[in-house]
């Protein structure tokens, strides 16, 4: 019974010094971190659609990527997620059960980057599972990472490794908030997007909105285990490469500074220097044009066109 | 496609002083009031459920209800709602032309309260609609209205007409915001709660919460007419007292305050001198107790044990 569920909930989440209101009563009521803007998104997740039908899911990863997906969100602006909302439609039989490891894992992740679950709604349908979450945080104005900020002449670094993570990683977001956090601290990044609907399709989107193109050097590209061993398996879907230009779900960063700032990055992280970082891989894979477009150079130094590629949501 | 209706939508929202970064970015960026609050709510509207099933709803209607039962909620705090998000999983076919009425309706809501529209996120599959709004608001810390702060001796107040709602009012949401702000900013509240699933389950909920009992006069219930006329359709659910006691979905404001400062207020609406206040009707139905539970009052002065009823999101 929902009453039950939200009285659970509160025993499980507890209260918080930044909360005057936390679950339980028609909204929650925070504490808005001083001199800092506000940060705000949702994304939903569908049964079949972002995770395996059932019995194939299990709802502890859900509730973790439900969360993580929407923390990646918070990082890619350079914010620091505080608080998530939930909503969740649960199947009529079961759903007691879905509904807690679903909680257990929205709380799991929740608490490794100190977010606080203040409220939520749930419903009950003879339908799959439906789960929402949206999350606030929040961002020094100064260091505000928006997408339509890159510039002629800037490099493109990325997080950790790409493609093929529907082999199971894409239940597995690791949100870069830390990486953001150090950062945004310490240099000049004039633009930033987390991937999500694949590597060409959300730098094209970032290219989109600042004016500009890009090239990508595709030797450079750090494509991931998961991407080789989806391309063996599956070699009529792509190889590696494509796979890690393509395949989408990684959320990882992807970001666009001045030059001069990326060498003393890359240099820093070398030496060990970057205080927090928390060791992630960071490679450069290319550079802002003032031509718009996609253009892949080769190891040789051949360039071609690129297509942009990745996970649309199509509806008609 | 995805990328065409997040244009779509970004003409349609246009700009707004208070927003950092809007629309079509990983998270929206805000501009917190000085000196308060923040308030943060979620709720979810699938279809058959808070809707009927296609082709029987107008997706107009349901942004209009996705956007205001979350308003409702802010209001329910004594809060101002600011801005909102919006996560929709659409039908394959016929999704886009469902889209954009639905973010006419949700905008229609939002632009009535000031309300900024400033995020989202799309799905298509082979399934019924589903809807997912947050919002958030700020409120003045010294007059959070919440709902386990309710005194015995208070009484008990209501906007508006309850029962019926699912003959139709149910999708046209009237959240109770500028009421609350009015009252809010001259009167003490003990507790306040949007009554969403009856008036006596949210009532036993505002109770319990607080840790109170409470009385109704059965006489003083404002009983809206659609339950009049529900009840001349299907009396087998009930007369039009029982309707408005437990159907649900009124999103109307109950209220426990103090008797003295409940007489002022329903002085100064009678004699007129209640700046901003919109007319919609207010009524004293009851008072609260040491006792735990509920009582009714019968017009003959009878007292009798009153069951909370309304609708729960039953699952198992």
């Amino acid at each position: 019974m929902e009453q039950q569920f939200i009285e659970w909930l509160k025993a499980k989440v507890g209260s918080d010094s930044r909360l005057d209101v936390g679950n339980g009563d028609d909204a929650a009521v925070l504490r808005p971190p001083a001199g800092r803007r506000t940060v705000f998104c949702t994304d939903m997740l569908v049964e079949g659609v972002h995770f395996p039908p059932a019995p194939d899911y299990d709802p502890f990863a859900v509730g973790q990527k439900a969360v993580g997906v929407n923390l990646s969100d918070v990082a890619a602006m350079a914010g620091r997620p505080e608080a998530a909302v939930a909503s969740v439609t649960l199947p009529r039989q079961g759903g007691q059960q879905i509904a807690e490891r679903l909680l257990e894992g929205m709380l799991a992740m929740a608490s490794r980057f100190d977010v606080r679950l203040v409220g939520g709604d749930t419903t009950a349908w003879d339908g799959p599972l439906v789960v929402n979450v949206a999350v606030l945080g929040s961002v020094a104005p100064g260091t505000i990472w928006r997408r339509d900020a890159a510039r002629p002449g800037d490099l493109l670094l990325v997080t950790g490794g790409l493609g093929g993570s529907l082999r199971g990683r894409h239940l597995e977001v690791e949100p870069r908030v830390e990486e953001a956090r150090v950062l945004s601290s310490a240099f000049t990044i004039h633009a930033a997007i987390d991937i999500s609907d694949g590597l060409t399709l959300d730098l094209s989107r970032m290219m989109e909105a600042s004016g500009c193109g890009a090239e990508l050097m595709l030797a450079e590209i750090p494509i991931h285990a998961d991407a080789v061993e989806a391309a063996a398996d599956h070699p009529e879907h792509g190889d590696p490469l494509a796979r890690a230009l393509g395949d989408g779900e990684d959320f990882e960063l992807l970001m666009s500074m001045p030059e001069g700032q990326a060498t003393q990055l890359l240099q820093a992280i070398a030496e060990g220097r970057l205080a927090g970082w928390p060791g992630t891989p960071l490679a450069v894979i290319g550079r802002v044009l003032a031509e718009p477009g996609l253009v892949a150079v080769a190891a040789d130094g051949s360039r071609s066109t690129l297509a942009a590629k990745g996970y649309l949501h199509e509806f008609s």
